[in-house]
């Protein structure tokens, strides 16, 4: 019974996928003392009510005796809006069920100051797939940098471009679809500077006309050497930019955390992609391989500090789909 | 009525998949003049009784008068077997449907003979899925040369190796099982030299414990300059193998058509697939792409005559399917 409700709870969460950050998404299920389902809520945006709040606003005084089931580990910090451990205990809630533990060092003690209060605390359940729609966040929160998700289009035998370079369009108009929505759900897309030289990307979410469309998120590049001419498309007014000169993809990292940046997208070319991996900083791999084949030009991936087939970074995949004609996949490198 | 008696004629040729070579598969349903199904048959290997004839066999009397649904245009040809367009006609069938055209000129002309004898006959229904499963035949008896089906492995980013040159294993145990079945249903197995020197390569169909298992086809080595060594594991008795000094995949080609090789499985490295995609002679592809990332290391593909992304060679991908993690892609070059 408790799962079937937290699964509801997930169910709503995934209303705020792609609005929520720098906050989680959040989905939450109240039901009253006699079982039934009084109140439901998810978090839509941050500065915006939690989903706790929502729940509870639904369900009014049948709350009261009541159980909450909730994704996340009810929040017990004062932010722009209040903690919801209080609201819970105001509404009289009894009993509390969540998914995933908060990791956050701010936030955390959520589960400890309900049980203090006297609440029936249940965590753990249905966890991993909770996670799966806060993964983001989650690795932000746990890691202290954001997490990253390196995307590539390559053919069959793993190139990037041809033997001169021409690469319009090697994935599907569906594929291309697809990255315009990822970067609307991120917080910044990632390139090097041999990338903007090479291909001047504008690094924008666009709708297949050209368009802008929807949210932007910061275009980041890394140009060490100051090689990006102000003219580079991704220095236009169209979204915000960030130049870096940082040595690593680490201390990147560090620098875009410190800017609240949750989710980045590595967009980049393979010698950035290469320097990523070889760090142990892709938390996931999206791959959109196009039935195609060239024999010659450049590979998807640069060296990535793998010397040998034992060192091969193997993916843990969650997702084949075919998306117009290309076999997408993704998945998550094994550590 | 017509489709639903082919399309079962379909599936009961499939049995024959595998053993018929160098004759094609073929499936044969008679319905009587009252519509009952009173025989089926399928052609089960070369020598061995035709489909037409296997079915007439179970129908007996009742053929009388009846319809021959057929996947393939009746033979008129006295081979090891008699013509089937003889049997057909001695057993009093008054209408023949069938799916594919003979276009062999030695079988060719079963449909003329038949309706020169008052016989009312309809050809094409289901072609397209019969012809699937005679691919190599058809192709052979076309085009006056094997069919050629390249099957590669590799890694995400198209690599076949790491950059030490280890390779154990980048598919799947449920992948290289596969491939060992692919290799008992094809007449030749071709490599290169390179592949033989640098892998040293078994080349037959084997169980997973490492034994031989089933028929073995021929081994090819394409060997121009005499370079691989009589001690190869190639060259033992396990199976008979050529080895060749042909100028060209297409020479290579016409020395297999010649000792009647109706099928061949490329495996052998980059340089070999490349000079067939170049040539245009490969006629479907079997990628194992396996979820795995290498950075460095060979390519699975070697220049095949790409020079820009607009000549690459795109696949007409008719299967996808997940096998032990890899992603199988199989598909036929648009031409």
């Amino acid at each position: 019974m408790d799962e079937r409700h937290v699964r509801r709870a997930v169910d709503l969460a995934r209303h705020g996928a792609g609005t929520t950050s720098p906050n989680p998404v959040v989905g939450c299920v109240v039901v009253a003392a006699d079982g039934a389902v009084v109140g439901e809520g998810w978090h839509e945006r941050a500065g915006g009510p939690h989903a706790e709040v929502n729940a509870l606003t639904a369900a009014g005084g049948r709350a009261a005796g009541g159980t909450a089931y909730v994704t996340l580990e009810p929040c017990n910090h004062r932010g722009r809006t209040g903690p919801c451990v209080e609201a819970l205990l105001a509404a009289g809630i009894r009993r509390v069920v969540y998914a995933v533990d908060d990791p956050g060092a701010v936030q955390g003690g959520g589960a400890g100051r309900l049980r203090a209060a006297g609440v029936d605390v249940r965590g753990g359940v249905l966890a991993a797939e909770a996670e799966r729609g806060n993964e983001a966040w989650l690795t932000s929160a746990r890691r202290g940098r954001p997490h990253v998700l390196w995307k590539f289009a390559a053919t069959l035998d793993g190139r990037s471009a041809a033997a001169d370079g021409t690469s319009r369009w090697i994935s599907s108009p569906a594929s291309r679809a697809q990255v315009h929505d990822l970067r609307r759900r991120v917080d910044a897309i990632v390139a090097g500077s041999g990338t903007v030289l090479s291909d001047d990307p504008h690094l924008t979410a666009r709708s297949p006309d050209g368009a802008l469309q929807g949210r932007q998120p910061l275009r980041v590049v890394l140009d060490r050497r100051g090689r990006v001419p102000t003219t580079a498309r991704v220095l236009d007014d169209a979204a915000p930019t960030l130049v870096s000169t940082a040595a690593s993809p680490a201390e990147l990292l560090q620098e875009l955390h410190s800017r609240a940046v949750v989710s980045v997208l590595l967009e980049g070319g393979p010698t950035l992609a290469g320097a990523f991996l070889a760090a142990g900083l892709v938390d996931r791999v999206v791959a959109y391989v196009a039935p195609a084949l060239l024999g010659q030009g450049p590979s998807a991936l640069g060296p990535a500090g793998v010397g040998t087939i034992a060192e091969a970074v193997r993916l843990d995949v969650d997702e084949v789909e075919v998306v117009g004609g290309d076999v997408r996949l993704s998945g998550r490198p094994v550590r």
